[in-house]
């Protein structure tokens, strides 16, 4: 267990991605910014271009322009200046940083005489556990995830099939994974939500989990399709999958779906506060194993039931905690996605996903999806 | 100067968002990766989950998972031991690596007896000057921000002016920024692009140029509309900016048009290869002078001209060069956009922006908008 490291924090951000600085300022901009996290009292410095906005929004103690810190010339341009400038005048000489700081700022901050440190684990544990207002963004945002999948559901329900087995749209045309994901990012969109990466990947597609899915959808293959959209004013992710098959499945499909479901259904139960994350992802793997679906890796590729069963979710998509091998006892609070899945190139992929909220005595679906 | 480090280049990415790393091995995924740069030879480590699509599509001399690297345990998850596996396999022990470079895992590497050397300077320069095919890409996601402009152009045609001077659609509601921007980002989805900090601000929302913009739009203030998507399979940017006033202007916002308009026409005039970025930005500044327009700093809050004239635009949405102050001269091959712009309180907002290429003798804009 590494010591938890105390001091002022800094972190610096050159993208509107950070999730700690919005964590920690409600702030987020498409340009620089510099936060330092001193106890209760927290400064921010914002280019000329962002002070207005940042006045209005952000929850901080004082918002600072390079100009205010008295920065001249390329100083004003450079991040390394204003976090010098800004711990001068908060007479603070030693700065503890996240992991991905960037390494070029802190070979400043160092030749600058302030001593920087590493923080081996999260900066903001409190993230973790979410409180009611961040459940209700993120359910906010598992809503419109939900909205698109039951879309995509009646996109390849009403599709026909054509003689060779390719689903069809009313024009005859092919539907393809490329018309699946338009329809659920418009409808993503009309819930002022977005998704960069959505999958809509059929058949062996689907055998890799990371494969987003291009070209014609046949019918009787699995078809995986996973939202995982992000609210553009919370900030605040959602994510569901579901599989779904148009016509008759092959056996060997029917038994993977049954298995996942059965994986998903049992780890669920599982959930509750005071569990290790380990508990329920092994009840997954038990519950896969018991279907007959085994594990293996051959020549680096993976088949079978090849991820962890979930993760942590909220203003980053991937948080604390994951539904790994470890001993994470799960809080109340915690909001997680449960997803087993299983891959084969032989079949494609079939995985289920649902996002819940851990609770004393289980956990609960933020948002229910029938499809 | 500083002085230009050489030797193997190392990339970590956690989040498909780094330029560099998709340019020098033309692979992005969701989940973190690391790649070698040595000489003419690119080494790729992924994720088991990872494996199977980089091998198809990264341009890269070999693709590694951790498990083929012989880690075992946490290791297997942790960027930093992967990073050291490959360099002892590749026998190298220095690396230079972006300032962007996560500070944590450059310890670590320090740590392992690793020399970690951070680029001042941008670690591809060759990024700077577009290739042909880099001008199609970038020119094909400019022309989906072209018809998204459009489309928003239509909207606010149709709009007709109620009694109180609000913009108002067919069914009688109002027009809000908000669903300008559904029709944006809605046609930008249509050709396969995505825009997540689209700008549609009315009146004095305006003046704040990071403002997104919200709620109703009035008839006779300047709407700045900033259209700046990429495309989400190259993963090339496109960007502009117009301004558009619905019914009659006052006559202080029809003379901002016409310096904004003025001023960005000059600047197209003057710039060419071998011409420094200075001059055409101080163009830019003359031109708006002359027409009247001081810039003021007063408080932290800018009036007038208050940004550069321009930024290089290709796999970042910012890249080099700036059209900014310093000497540096345009090459033949820079993609830039042009985009002055006035900003007072009392009036809002106007700005026009096109992207350009530079070419020996001038610029050619690569989308042209009539709007």
């Amino acid at each position: 267990m590494a010591k938890k490291l105390t001091g002022p924090i800094l972190l610096v951000e050159g993208g509107a991605q950070d999730a700690d600085l919005r964590y920690a300022s409600g702030f987020t901009a498409p340009d620089p910014v510099v936060l330092l996290v001193d106890g209760r009292k927290r400064y921010l410095v914002v280019s000329l271009l962002e002070y207005g906005r940042a006045q209005r929004t952000a929850n901080v103690t004082e918002v600072y322009t390079p100009q205010q810190l008295g920065l001249e010339g390329r100083a004003r341009g450079r991040l390394s200046d204003w976090a010098t400038a800004l711990l001068k005048k908060q007479r603070r000489r030693s700065v503890v940083v996240p992991a991905s700081f960037p390494f070029g700022i802190a070979e400043r901050l160092r030749k600058a005489g302030i001593r920087v440190r590493v923080a081996e684990e999260s900066l903001f544990p409190a993230r973790r556990r979410k409180s009611k207002e961040e459940v209700r963004q993120i359910t906010r945002t598992q809503r419109a995830a939900v909205a698109a999948m039951k879309a995509a559901g009646r996109v390849i329900q009403q599709a026909s099939v054509d003689r060779r087995g390719y689903l069809t749209r009313r024009d005859g045309s092919r539907l393809r994974s490329e018309d699946v994901r338009y329809v659920i990012e418009r409808t993503l969109l009309e819930h002022d939500c977005v998704a960069l990466e959505t999958i809509v990947a059929g058949g062996a597609q689907g055998a890799d989990p990371h494969e987003r899915g291009h070209g014609p959808l046949r019918a009787g293959q699995p078809i995986v399709i996973d939202i995982f959209p992000r609210h553009k004013d919370s900030g605040y992710w959602g994510d569901i999958t579901r599989t779904m098959v148009k016509g008759t499945p092959k056996p060997e499909v029917t038994r993977m779906i049954r298995a996942v479901r059965a994986a998903q259904k049992t780890a669920l139960t599982v959930i509750r506060a005071g569990v290790t994350v380990k508990r329920v992802h092994e009840t997954a793997q038990r519950v896969l194993r018991e279907h007959g679906f085994e594990t293996t890796v051959k020549n680096g590729w993976g088949e079978g039931f090849i991820h962890s069963t979930g993760h942590g979710i909220g203003l980053d998509i991937h948080e604390a905690p994951s539904l790994n091998l470890t001993s994470t006892r799960l809080l109340a609070g915690d909001v997680v996605t449960v997803e087993p899945g299983l891959y084969y190139k032989k079949w494609g992929g079939v995985r289920f996903e649902d996002t819940v909220v851990v609770t004393r005595t289980g956990c609960r679906i933020l948002a229910r999806c029938a499809v």
